[in-house]
């Protein structure tokens, strides 16, 4: 047996099927494989924070989300009183990023939040081939073979593990390794781990809880003196318990080595009854899952070897499960690499692409593990009491949860300048953050007032989204629109250098959306030109919606000026790649030749 | 061929599927038939109001009506300028009921609306008979047998369309006629229509229009010195005209009678572009759907013969399409009709209160023409202009329109005082009006801040909702829900009497909601006495959420006093039946002893 594909990806935990998903969707020739005979059907990590909703919105899939998982909009903190006893110190929203479209986490299994990728990959026609694993992977050293975007310079050999000496040979154009923390892929090509295990044992364990406990549905932050423990509450009645456990619970004497037969969810549920004192929880009817860990910190030294083979997720950073960014993590590692590859697959952009991925995930897997560092060691401390002035307290707790906000809940992400992210501009829209994703806003469609949330207008088809902001439609700026629609007609013009509109909406690289300011009771949208109107739906206004609940105040929130022109290219995973005022469209040209290739068709067509 | 069920409906439109959908999802054994072979598929009515949208959500179904429908938000309105030129002299929001929910109309076609309840029945086992008409029907008249409500009193004759000669008799407990303005069932039983005929004849017309008329997408009333039309945008691109025809167009000369074949859908649009100029409107690809009709409104002069046998829908009221109340009506109708039947049929109920249905329904239908008439009238007639004084003007028209909002938008039905119906204690709520539907209000539940409508609390699942008002968790309020909790796990106590808790809940006749007041960030749920919190879900808040955005002043906006405990009883199909304070729990005793019957086993249990 020997195939070859655009891209094999390893592994169908969360990054690898957010990777299959998103590339299916995109047309490429996927093979994901993975080593289980059935995915995962319990525990493991549970949390999605509030831009990984945003991000699944954008897939269509954050419905499903939604319904299938429980909700957590609520932390709270117990900490022993002047007496000793423990007690509610105080409680606090869960997620402090003020401009989240979602201001909760969603709690949901991973193998619930796996299916629903799978699920909606089926409908792209792919499903994943289990239970297989790589048995030899070669990179082709030939320098021209690995500088054509589409020659198949990997070469992976596949055991098919129900059917012992069965085995496939599969030529990659890329491959992605999403094999979690023991990746064989990142080991097999010598990656190394960066950072350190440190000494906090903890225990998971879940349950339906019958307690007196009054915040078991709220997440909440538990130092007692007879240790820590963090509750998150579960889809229906479950709840887990994050659970401190001291060394002689579960370190080996002999070996001094970490030996889960010394633990049982019995003995982690008698530990946290002991934290939880005064507080009673009855014995559950039966134990849903449970594990233990201890804490490590690490992040891959790269991430891709020759921009042909990629690691993430797991396979390039372990931290703690107690900032809550397991799947987070994972699923955002393979959202910005996947449009990233489709576009160069459609000889759309040139491989050099494809070294922003590395250069933005590792940093942000290297600030995740400075966060959870610190984060954990709070967590684990001791309380701060009379008879242990050195304890942690809780302001200086609340101070990290809350200052760790923007970035727990994905809000805050922040990608550096580098050749999709250009920041020369900035001060036309200083209020929307280059190299951060476009926040929510509702607007009303010109044409029939409905309210939109442009997250809605913006979802992860690869395509960059051009939002002109383009004002009042006076006299004169119906005449500059007149204008620019000319110069974006030139077949100089990267709107038709790069791809549109000759090509078919689904293989195009662009979407124009136009946003005009004034009153839905007067404006007419149909004085907008052609060319920046594709579609009635696609002019949008800053307006109020008719009940005045929702939208309007846009301009001013982005600081953009409505007496000029202001275009906003939007990364086809919904960051804001660039910002330019009309007068400068030759920037907006060197954004996208920097990584774009000229369609010559397109150009002739034009 | 013979068979018995509990309920026997004949004709599967809009009423039809309602009344099958929640009698099915109710257990009970219902039958259906229509005579169509295949559902409609295109044209016939379209609109659906806020107040059924809301309807719809209470039975799981309005998220699949807003993913497919289009939504109308806001109304144009053109006149002759002083030119005599048509232009537009204002816009307004489309639904001007301040409460609404859902602050618009929903445009989906007839079919696709039938078919979201069809699916749902066949998860309740239940499918549409067709093609089936009925050929006789037979009442018993012994009076034991129609007192006794498990009796079959009503055998229907069906005639199978499909096989000429084959016929099936069915023993009906009740039969529903949904079966059209041409009703069968009420000719049968001799039920007439009171009201009359106009003469103003209107053409419709669907669409894809390619114009730069630019409320094309928005709901547009035209008086132009032409004649009137009304745009109605619809699903994906779709538009439709309504168009007043005159009687030139469409008389045969000779009999005086509407000829549809004197019509054509392109002599439609011809009219329709006269009365648009200077507007254009390009031909089309093609016609989607079209007719013609004449306005006639009437009601019958009675809706049920001996609560057995039940008309709904059009079959008991024709009006106008113009209030956009066509599928709205109907669904209403046995909305209101199949909670009744479900808890006679269970025994909980006695059958005198299935002459609620008459009482509320007949008084609703009356209102409605006496509206449609207004409206269609200031509709058809002529704009005022400077040659012509006595036309309808702007100001007449938009006055019309707005009054007529809370009605047209089904927010406003307020039914009347009567066995379920009972405001003796409004002034406990003076704002929360009872014979009115429970508005939304956002609420966050008390164990986890999660914001959440109480309109979802409140589904379409035959139970009345106890909804406790309990205000602040004080020591002595604690004590006071205590002994309020006593009294009512007293057998005599009508939540024990008429079937709560001992039976399972799919088949009770209560849910106990309550709602606190204070501070997310200190209340504790657990504090609420067993009784008043079935499960931790059930006890909410009257705070905003964590943001700051959602809920909050619920206690204030409906009047009631925090310090004191005030149960607010709605009905299964979500008006509020009833208000009382705590002293005066008699009086809802008495309110269900009028049309409850005791559960003997209920009270042993209890």
């Amino acid at each position: 047996m020997e195939s070859h594909v655009d891209v094999l990806i390893v592994g169908a935990g969360p990054a690898g099927v957010m990777c299959a998903n998103a590339l299916a969707a995109a047309g490429v020739h996927v093979k994901i494989v993975d080593q289980r005979p059935l995915k995962v059907s319990t525990g493991q990590a549970d949390g999605i924070q509030p831009r990984t909703i945003e991000v699944l919105q954008s897939y269509g899939l954050a419905e499903r989300l939604l319904k299938e998982g429980c909700q957590m909009h609520m932390c709270a903190f117990y900490n022993p009183d002047d007496g000793g006893v423990l007690a509610r110190t105080g409680r606090a929203p869960d997620i402090t990023a003020p401009t989240a479209r979602y201001p909760f986490e969603v709690l949901l299994n991973q193998g619930a939040v796996e299916q629903i990728f799978v699920d909606s990959m089926a409908s792209h026609g792919l499903t994943v081939d289990r239970p297989i694993v790589p048995a030899s992977i070669e990179l082709s050293d030939d320098s021209e073979q690995l500088e054509d975007p589409f020659s198949y310079p990997v070469k992976v050999t596949l055991d098919h593990l129900d059917t012992p000496g069965k085995q496939e040979i599969v030529h990659a154009r890329y491959v992605v390794g999403c094999d979690g923390a023991h990746s064989w892929v990142r080991k097999t090509l010598n990656i190394t781990m960066d950072g350190e295990q440190t000494d906090y044992i903890w225990g998971v364990v879940d349950i339906v809880a019958d307690t007196d406990f009054p915040d078991v549905r709220n997440r909440s932050a538990i130092h007692s003196t007879n240790g820590s423990c963090m509750i998150i509450p579960r889809e229906g009645d479950k709840v887990r318990f994050y659970i401190q456990l001291s060394d002689s619970d579960v370190l080996d004497p002999v070996s001094g080595r970490v030996d889960k037969n010394r633990m049982s969810p019995e003995k982690l549920l008698d530990v946290a009854r002991k934290i939880l004192h005064p507080y009673k929880v009855d014995e559950p009817k039966k134990y849903d899952w449970w594990t233990i860990y201890i804490i490590g910190q690490r992040v891959a030294s790269r991430f891709s070897v020759n921009e042909r083979i990629f690691i993430a997720g797991d396979a390039c950073h372990t931290h703690s499960p107690k900032a809550g960014q397991g799947m987070n993590a994972s699923m955002n590692d393979t959202h910005n690499l996947a449009w990233k590859l489709a576009q160069v697959l459609r000889g759309r952009a040139d491989i050099s692409l494809l070294k922003t991925y590395e250069l933005e995930r590792r940093k942000y897997a290297q600030d995740l593990i400075d966060f959870d560092r610190e984060f954990s060691t709070l967590f684990s401390g001791k309380p701060r009491t009379v008879d242990n002035d050195d304890g942690v307290s809780h302001e200086q707790f609340l101070r990290a949860f809350q200052a760790g906000g923007g970035f727990t809940s994905g809000i805050g992400v922040h990608y550096m300048p580098s050749a999709i992210t250009n920041a020369t501009h900035q001060q036309c829209a200083p209020h929307l953050i280059i190299g951060e994703r476009m926040p929510p806003q509702v607007f009303v469609r010109a044409a029939d007032a409905r309210p939109y949330d442009i997250q809605d207008m913006i979802p992860s088809d690869t395509r960059f989204k051009l939002l002109f902001f383009v004002g009042h439609l006076t006299e004169d700026r119906v005449r500059e629109l007149k204008f620019l629609s000319e110069g974006l007609s030139d077949p100089s013009s990267f709107l038709q250098k790069y791809g549109y509109p000759s090509q078919g909406v689904a293989q195009s690289m662009f979407d124009i959306i136009t946003i005009m300011s004034g009153d839905k009771g007067e404006i007419e949208y149909t004085r907008v030109p052609a060319l920046l109107r594709p579609h009635w739906s696609k002019v949008l206004l800053d307006d109020t919606d008719v009940s005045g609940k929702l939208g309007g105040g846009a301009y001013k929130r982005f600081g953009i000026d409505p007496r000029g022109i202001t275009l906003v290219v939007i990364r086809p995973d919904g960051y804001v790649g660039m910002i330019a005022p009309a007068s400068a469209l030759d920037d907006v040209d060197n954004y996208f030749a920097a990584f774009t290739i000229p369609q010559e068709g397109a150009v002739e067509e034009a």
